[in-house]
């Protein structure tokens, strides 16, 4: 397998499809709509969305080796699914970079939405990408409303009060009062982080049609995927640079914020980072299908240097 | 009928649906799901969720007539439906209060969530309220797949970009520009204003199993309704005191933003209030049912003091 090649692949066909499945910049009021896509377009990993793909394509192929040739119904197609969970994690940066939040001017080498339009523009744009992820699952999956229904509530229950938000208020709240316990630290890091990356790979599932079990398995897997990539983001944070992260670097200990580093050490945050990611791996190898763009996806993370 | 009996049942009912759909203040953020509930329990007119009940009263009595006392199947339970547009309504309000919008310090009453909490947790309680009233529809209607996906679909749809948040945007811009035209003025009401109250009478439809043309009837009901009360609201603005208004009064026209009374006068937007109420009258008309209720209902609205 060509990782990088099958990467660009994937990649390529997430960003066709939020040029597909977002309103047009032009849709009145404009200005909205283009701050919708200057956001959605600034490029990124495409972590999220590329994980729902991947996994979709692991496990429908299984499917329908499962159902024989003579099976009638097709896979759903995972693309607006992937479109979604990119919407929801671009509003949660939007309204995350804000000035009453970390005030940062900087994302993805590009203005942070406020700094490009202004504040009350980049809050509906947020607002607007938050409520599309649902629409758009609601309309795409039209003829499958049993799957759109697992989707929207997958994708809700992630980004909701007690996980994603959460996570965000949390962590606020840590930054406020600078008294964050481990504990606290997990508990931002499981739901401001792992969250979505674990909906990611569920809705992937999802699109596939997965059964109960290896449903649980990508769960588990999203977790320790999801912390294992956000240790390594606060080793990042304390020893990249701004130029290669594209946002302000050192921006978390300046705030004051409390993260693995903080709290651990480098050394053993990245010994943290590492025993996440092998368990990653571990559940990988409890699936069906052929890991190998997968494992090499979460290799890449885990040694990623932005 | 007894109009203010049956109206206090019904918002009865709506605040024991807030307290029982939304999660338990002491939730983990505590502080988060304090603020929710804090802008949520605030009181208000709930009107948006009465019309969600009543329309369900008014059609679900109708189709289980005419499915005969043999029908197994029993119309859906509205209240998560309501509850869920209460939701909706609630986080709009919070981020138009915002200091980037219209920083506002009063609502109902009351400090506004980021005067009583602080703009962080505003936004996030915001936030938090608009993923719930999705979480909850997925969750309520989890048996209801078909109903649950069309729900989620209808609300999405009324709270995206086009509408809800497209009209605050075209209401910001306007503000800003002071160029609002008479087309630009419909454009923000019809979707600022009615459209959370055409989903409103829609969701109330959909949960009572109302077939194409009742629905599309509703959906007229909701536009005119929603216009008239946009109308009398902008008559209040300009006319009523704080004290009774519960808000900030002549707040539109200091901030010098169009309205209908700056742009009709106030003689004829009380005209304009009437013919929209008038239409409103007219669609009920033709849906089957006992109107008496729905009827007073949008009486009162027209006829409103604050």
């Amino acid at each position: 397998m060509d990782f990088p090649a099958k990467l660009k692949r994937l990649v390529d066909r997430v960003e066709r499809g939020l040029d597909l499945h977002l309103p047009p910049a032009a849709t009145r009021p404009a200005r909205l709509h283009e701050a919708m896509r200057y956001s959605l377009q600034a490029g990124g990993k495409r972590l999220r969305p590329v994980l729902v793909l991947a996994v979709h394509e692991l496990l429908a192929g299984q499917n329908a080796k499962a159902q024989g040739p003579g099976a009638k119904s097709t896979p759903a197609d995972p693309l607006a699914a992937a479109v979604a969970i990119e919407c929801l994690h671009t509003y949660s940066l939007i309204h995350d970079d804000l000035p009453c939040m970390d005030n940062d001017d900087l994302r993805r080498g590009r203005p942070t939405a406020h700094r490009q339009f202004d504040e009350a523009t980049a809050l509906l744009a947020g607002d607007a990408l938050l409520t599309h992820a649902f629409a758009l699952l609601a309309e795409a999956y039209a003829d499958r409303p049993v799957l759109a229904h697992a989707l929207v509530r997958e994708l809700a229950d992630a980004a909701g009060s007690r996980r994603l938000i959460g996570g965000q208020m949390a962590d606020v709240l840590a930054e406020k009062h600078a008294t964050a316990t481990a504990d606290d630290l997990e508990f931002i890091h499981r739901n401001k982080t792992a969250a979505m990356i674990e909906a990611a790979l569920v809705m992937g599932g999802l699109a596939a049609e997965a059964g109960p079990a290896p449903l649980a398995t990508l769960r588990r897997l999203g977790q320790h995927l999801g912390l294992a990539f956000q240790i390594v983001d606060d080793v990042l944070d304390a020893t990249a640079d701004t130029a290669t992260l594209g946002k302000t670097a050192g921006k978390d200990a300046q705030a004051g914020k409390v993260t693995f580093v903080k709290l651990h050490g480098l050394a053993e945050s990245r010994r943290l980072a590492q025993v996440h990611s092998d368990a990653a791996r571990a559940a990988l190898a409890d699936l069906p299908g052929d890991p190998a763009f997968l494992g090499a996806l979460i290799e890449s993370m885990a040694a990623r240097n932005k």
